[in-house]
């Protein structure tokens, strides 16, 4: 099945740092979209909205430091029983972040969207943790006509 | 086999500015990298350069308004032979590209990070094609240390 991965390196931060920022709503909500909710910890739900849409998220695994993983447990039926995973090493003076979005059904013209998507938020992660600001929804780089 | 893919929507272009950025060495020096060169006909080889590395990329096929589909003849050893395409299409005021690298022999680290810059590339031509100014390499926004 196909999957979407990126990369992005954040440099003089720390995995530290970056695990907080992926796995805490004050994190969260600084770099993907400012309307996140839920819970947290491993078990629990995130819910993401980007006004009428989102996505909720169960958190599967945790690792400080290192690795999360969610399961999408609502959202567009494409994404529905997909896999978000975040690993994260140092590399000198740069966090790495090797990002993948797995188990997509299709190669569809949506999931073609939503790598670039992802590419956006993960940018904006990066300007975060880097610049202490980062372009969370409402205030991303809009992609086309379905935003 | 793994593959790479992407989509932007341009804002009130057409799919011939699209196309024309896209198969010219002014249109691509203007959103991939400065320091590009070569035939850009059909069965020509297009060179770019990011300083010590870069990429000759065969075109090997051209659909005005339409497609453009290019064949890697000398880069990194994960490139080569892999097929770079761009498939345009108008919706609305949208120009819209559909982009994919295929053929990745193996979903490597190397390949995570060229999805992640492909992406900032994307959006440099979307930029280039809105408001008149990309962001090529030397300019981009650099992911790691690599860079």
């Amino acid at each position: 099945m196909p999957d979407i991965l990126h990369k992005v390196g954040i440099k003089s931060s720390s995995p530290d740092a970056v695990y907080n920022a992926l796995t805490t709503i004050d994190g969260l909500s600084g770099w993907w979209t400012r309307d996140t909710s839920g819970n947290a910890k491993a078990g629990g739900v995130l819910r993401f909205r980007f006004g009428d849409g989102g996505f909720d998220m169960k958190v599967v695994e945790l690792v400080p430091a290192t690795r999360v993983l969610w399961q999408v447990a609502d959202g567009p039926e494409e994404w529905l029983a997909t896999r978000i995973s975040f690993d994260i090493k140092q590399n000198g003076d740069w966090t790495i972040v090797l990002f993948k979005h797995q188990d997509w059904k299709a190669p569809v013209e949506f999931m073609h969207h939503c790598s670039t998507k992802w590419a956006v938020f993960l940018i904006s992660l990066k300007s975060l943790l880097e610049t202490g600001r980062g372009a969370p929804w409402p205030d991303e780089i809009k992609l086309d006509a379905w935003e």
